[in-house]
């Protein structure tokens, strides 16, 4: 990966597959700021986690995208948003890039639904090569108008670009799904503490054989204000910095007065 | 999910599939220290990461398994390991579990590969849920001897069904590959920074199309003492409490001072 120009390069990656218009959206949004390329997966991929294929061969081919300036180096990969930046760190990128950016996801990607996120994995996968990374979600189930979202995520491009970010750190955005002038500000915000309180819809099939079709109703467990949701509801763009660090080291020292610990055989 | 007995409920996953040699040690290491139930995906998942299954259905079947005192109540599900527990908290479980484990994994889940790791993530959705929970690896890659790591496994389960757990956090449990004897103790410590240095090799289909697939060599970037790849390494069971917060809190103050950060608009 020898350095071919001076333009920084960003990578642009999601989980709702290269056709989604919320990728268009970004990889247009930040049109100008340096050498653009795209790779996200064929198809959709929301609630794959942090999942990388290892067990299958994975596929990519060029994909006609076209920005506001003309054709992108796109690919299209048979594999989860993981494998994609994976993918193109590897074999695809002509140098390695000054950011990877992820998004714009069609729904919020705050609190417990972090884990669960795609857009947040392929830039969990930048940031643990050192690469300065953004995931970007626009706060509505569903298709929304990215205008406003894109419009964020050049401002918060160019201060990452500029400024660079703290290492091994990755920045969690979720944008209100509201217009630009009414969005009130970018905060920065924890992860609320959340839960999803599931149910399964038991059905029978045509065998009557059961299957069961997840649902669930989100609950937040956080009154504080600092929160990425309650930035969110307030009309704010949260910005939450994420490490790929889970040790909960507030809880290390009870564990350690617990009397299995220690050496064993006297 | 009323209470029906006194005895406490321990609910048993895994990744590797519910026919894998390592939920038997699970689940037999565990014999008598209560109801045991298993679920358990029907496939191997490995690095599925915390995926969910959302756009299709679930489905689960009764599954003769066999523990040391007779037949164990089990259910092998069509999904992932995060599916698995859902699912069985949801709909299979006949009262709420009192612990739930995940394992025991064949490999390690140290350092960055907590992040892709289905067994963890069957324990996370546990904890999410305030149910104490506790993944379990055994580390050698590849079937291993199980009957220490099962041992400990019971020691740890006791402990955590008598004396309970720090709210919302999990156990990350690592073994390593060593008779019991050889076992110095157990050490809590927290995740190890470290990354895969990833390759992808290139190859030819019949049709003379690319694919590529994914090797890589793991590199331990973290020198610190007190981390789950040391303890393994030096013959301790490693403890690691985890968390599902995700935020990098020591990087908040560091963002704050962003000068994009604040009101919009004036």
């Amino acid at each position: 990966m020898t350095k071919v120009t001076d333009r920084p390069l960003i990578l642009v990656a999601n989980d709702d597959g290269i056709d989604a218009p919320g990728i268009l959206s970004l990889a247009s949004g930040l049109d100008g700021l340096g050498d653009i390329m795209v790779c996200a997966p064929i198809e959709e991929q929301s609630a794959v986690g942090h999942a990388i294929t290892m067990r299958d061969p994975v596929r990519a081919r060029a994909w006609p995208f076209r920005g506001p300036s003309g054709p992108v180096d796109a690919w299209a990969v048979k594999g989860t948003p993981a494998d994609c930046v994976k993918l193109a760190l590897n074999k695809l990128v002509p140098r390695r890039p000054d950011l990877v950016v992820s998004g714009i996801n069609h729904g919020p990607n705050t609190a417990v639904n972090v884990l669960y996120s795609g857009t947040v994995s392929a830039a969990t996968e930048a940031s643990i090569l050192g690469i300065p990374s953004i995931a970007f979600s626009h706060c509505k189930w569903g298709i929304g108008d990215y205008e406003a979202s894109a419009r964020i995520a050049r401002k918060i491009a160019i201060h990452v670009l500029e400024s660079g970010m703290p290492a091994g750190v990755l920045l969690n955005v979720n944008i209100p799904d509201l217009p630009y002038e009414e969005i009130r500000g970018i905060m920065t915000t924890r992860q609320a503490r959340s839960m999803w309180e599931e149910s399964f819809s038991e059905r029978k099939d045509p065998f009557d054989k059961s299957y069961y079709w997840l649902s669930g109703t989100f609950v937040n467990l956080d009154s504080g204000k600092n929160t990425d949701l309650q930035a969110v509801e307030d009309g704010y763009v949260s910005v939450t910095p994420i490490l790929h660090d889970l040790t909960a080291y507030a809880a290390l020292r009870d564990l350690e007065s617990w009397d299995i610990m220690g050496a064993f055989h006297g």
